[in-house]
């Protein structure tokens, strides 16, 4: 139960997005900074969401049969150069012990950035034939991408995420196994997490190095930037190439394997934030929410409390026991109106108000977090409570999704005319996903990004459409892409 | 599905028992050495074991009041710093970073061998008043002490393990802290890991760097060497005074905070394969084993395939409904001999095999990887396949504590005289724990130390005996101690 309270006025997200970010990331206490620059400390109330977010995806991630298993943090430099793109893609960004035990190494050792090189020295060692394929490993570790400017959850050096890797016989089976994983990424982030999604392909320009095609899920924040949520890589044979990973199929020929890696981090705790927040503070998702509901009794006189208290105390049980996580909120010396502040700003979705008149007519107040003024208030029976939470917090996890879907939909802008397109990208906000005609040409791409500063955030996989004319260049073009200006 | 099976044969416990502890770890797929000297690979069947380790004990840590938390890997050098017993003892084994992002560092990064400064660094900035006190955290996590031998699981470089830290308002609270972990730990290792365990105070040699007191759990391996299975440090003011953790308390006094510190690591999984492992293999106590139950179907001629496979699939799955971790062995071409010796190198609690008599009987076999020979065998009806499954598997949790509590038993002795207890840890095997009298002098325990490599693993708490000569001085001694050669 937090004791104190930071008095501070939150910026107004409308008034400055960045710093309304970091007023609520603190004063929600999900993270802090850290001594260290570019790391960030993960509180409890938010490493209590990416836990939620932990358990629910490696039960999917489970079902499409992948195993856990752990690779060691630290990697040959020599590794990482193995594979030409993905050293020119890493190298810049590692963390580079070069003592250990008090001596210089031989070689120094890079802290991952990510593990496809040490898990696929492996994977060559333990595949030799068909029958040892497909193999499927995850692991959720910590990475470190040296940066040093820090944005808490969707910028830091080191970052806490999953990482599949997979070996398979045929090309066909991994390109599958890539858009497995993006659809298990896909139906995770928009159930669970409440976040509406662009999906697509990225253009090579923002493939992940090493990859031949890298699949996305892209969201909007409240700023009208996009952010990367989660990506799905098809490497085809380059890392079974540099690292040697061969089997011997059904007719005893020796084959380089086809493989995938994919991953969500942290920066999903960030989009929680930047999709559902608002001036009040977090406005969680119920499904990650830590504390689903909180009971807050209301007494005046202190003839009033024991009462009061022991009803609020049977219905917070009642609701723990029906598997909702529940805080009763029995600080003293702080008034309602402060509680209520206070819970707001913790995201917490649903809270429950009881005061003596309450349990003398036997009703009690909801009042949800997704919602505002009277239309987020509403009485529901004390016998009903656990029955009614249930639905209520079923009905906030939609509408929270519903509501963030109607921003998607209202910020996603179709061009025909490039200085349109400029225009918007340019004006006051600039913000949104314009989708447009483009050619595929990298020189186009490079135009919007130099002068609007958007990048190719998606392309929709499997467009059928007649196709239209490039948006940059004007010549033929089979699909149109998405660009937004991105975290 | 296992698809392979390695053919080597296993080295006898008898006859090299790290050979054997090798052999088995490899063998039943628990874990493999790494490119990265001194790091080491979790494979999915070992991993799968930590992750029950994690589930479990993680609830046990949440019951007693505490969160998890993240705190960054790389720790400034000044911070190790700032309490000098601690840089002392950790200095000489950490991974520097020297390197970020292409430049060099202002001030070296350690790769945390252990996160007492940099979470106490956080604790004096979260703690004011009193009322934020108890502050309770827990971090699992990876961890680095270089190391250049490896022993899979007991002595590698990077391990991963839990960190809790936990900070007061008074000695008394955190005493009490200290003691609760220490009994967190004894009860889930023994219940939980089927290990008996020695629990005591540690001398001060073998304290934590900047700890008051150590606690620790101490099992028996089977070649009678002892093995550290978790230890609770109560740390005094040390760190509070190194960080500066001060809060005003009642009565609005500046006061340092109370703190401790608590771990177990992977280490455990080592723990598991050397007491309860044999020759043919590993044996997994039910509580932890990532599969359960295995139902091997038998069938010599091809018409009776199809009755059994179905038969041993609705076992299998009746199985999976009543939430036991079952696998069904439908591998083609393998003889039931050699799954039955697969099984076992797996350690596989339970085995149920059934063939076409059994179905015609409505009856099929158990048998249990605990014991051997006729006594592991029995019938069941296959009508209360279930029942008689989870009955099974608890008197086999049961069966292997019981086990090793014996084998913990006839390795503990008595000495009342030095040259027999040098004797004993001289001779041949050489194992077991000492139960001696110890002065508490350094220089004694040193003597025993160099003499004979055995060290104090443990002195119990509240001995309330008469006292007695301290094996090495004879001079007067409280209280005693067991001594034992240590991995």
């Amino acid at each position: 139960m937090p004791e104190k309270q930071d008095t501070r006025k939150v910026t107004p997200r409308s008034q400055d997005f960045a710093e309304w970010y970091n007023d609520i990331v603190q004063r929600a206490e999900l993270a802090d900074y850290s001594p260290v620059r570019g790391c960030m400390v993960f509180r409890p109330d938010g490493f209590a969401i990416w836990e939620a977010i932990q358990a629910e995806l490696d039960r999917r991630i489970k079902r499409t049969g992948a195993r856990n298993a752990y690779f060691p943090v630290l990697i040959p430099m020599s590794f990482l150069k193995k594979e030409a793109k993905h050293v020119e893609g890493f190298a810049p960004e590692v963390a580079v012990v070069t003592h250990g035990g008090g001596k210089e190494l031989e070689e120094p050792l890079v802290v991952r950035p990510t593990s496809e090189t040490i898990i696929n020295h492996m994977f060559a060692q333990w595949i030799h034939s068909h029958r040892e394929l497909p193999m499927m490993l995850n692991q959720w570790c910590n990475v470190l991408r040296w940066e040093m400017r820090t944005r808490l959850f969707l910028r830091t050096a080191e970052f806490l995420w999953q990482e599949g890797h997979t070996a398979h016989a045929t090309r066909e089976e991994a390109e599958r196994e890539t858009l497995t994983m993006l659809e298990v990424y896909r139906g995770f982030v928009e159930e669970y997490l409440a976040i509406p999604l662009i999906v697509g392909k990225k253009s090579a320009a923002e493939r992940f190095p090493g990859a031949e095609e890298t699949y996305t899920i892209e969201a909007l924040m409240g700023d009208g930037r996009a952010l990367q949520c989660g990506t799905s890589h098809f490497l085809g044979q380059n890392f079974a190439k540099a690292f040697e990973i061969k089997f011997l199929d059904e007719s005893n020929q020796l084959r380089f394997a086809w493989q995938t890696s994919w991953g969500v981090s942290t920066r999903l705790l960030g989009a929680v934030v930047m999709v559902h927040g608002d001036d009040q503070g977090l406005r969680l998702p119920p499904l990650v929410a830590g504390t689903q509901v909180v009971v807050v009794p209301i007494y005046r006189k202190p003839e009033e409390e024991a009462a009061v208290m022991a009803s609020a105390r049977s219905i917070a049980e009642a609701l723990q026991a029906a598997d909702l996580r529940v805080q009763l909120d029995s600080r003293e010396g702080l008034t309602p109106g402060f509680k209520f502040n206070d819970w707001e700003m913790r995201g917490v979705p649903l809270r429950i108000e009881l005061g003596p008149r309450d349990i003398a007519s036997g009703e009690l107040v909801f009042a949800r977090r997704d919602l505002k003024g009277a239309e987020a208030k509403s009485k529901a029976a004390i016998s009903e409570v656990t029955v009614r939470a249930k639905t209520v917090l079923g009905q906030i996890q939609k509408s929270l999704f519903d509501q963030a879907k109607a921003a998607l939909a209202s910020q996603i802008r179709e061009f025909d005319s490039y200085s349109a397109l400029r225009k918007q990208l340019e004006g006051e906000g600039g913000g949104g996903f314009a989708l447009v005609y483009w050619c595929g040409e990298p020189a186009c791409e490079t135009k919007i990004r130099e002068e609007t500063r958007a990048t190719c955030r998606a392309i929709p996989i499997g467009q059928s459409g007649a196709g239209g004319k490039c948006i940059v260049c004007g010549k033929s073009a089979a699909d149109r892409a998405y660009f937004a200006k991105a975290y």
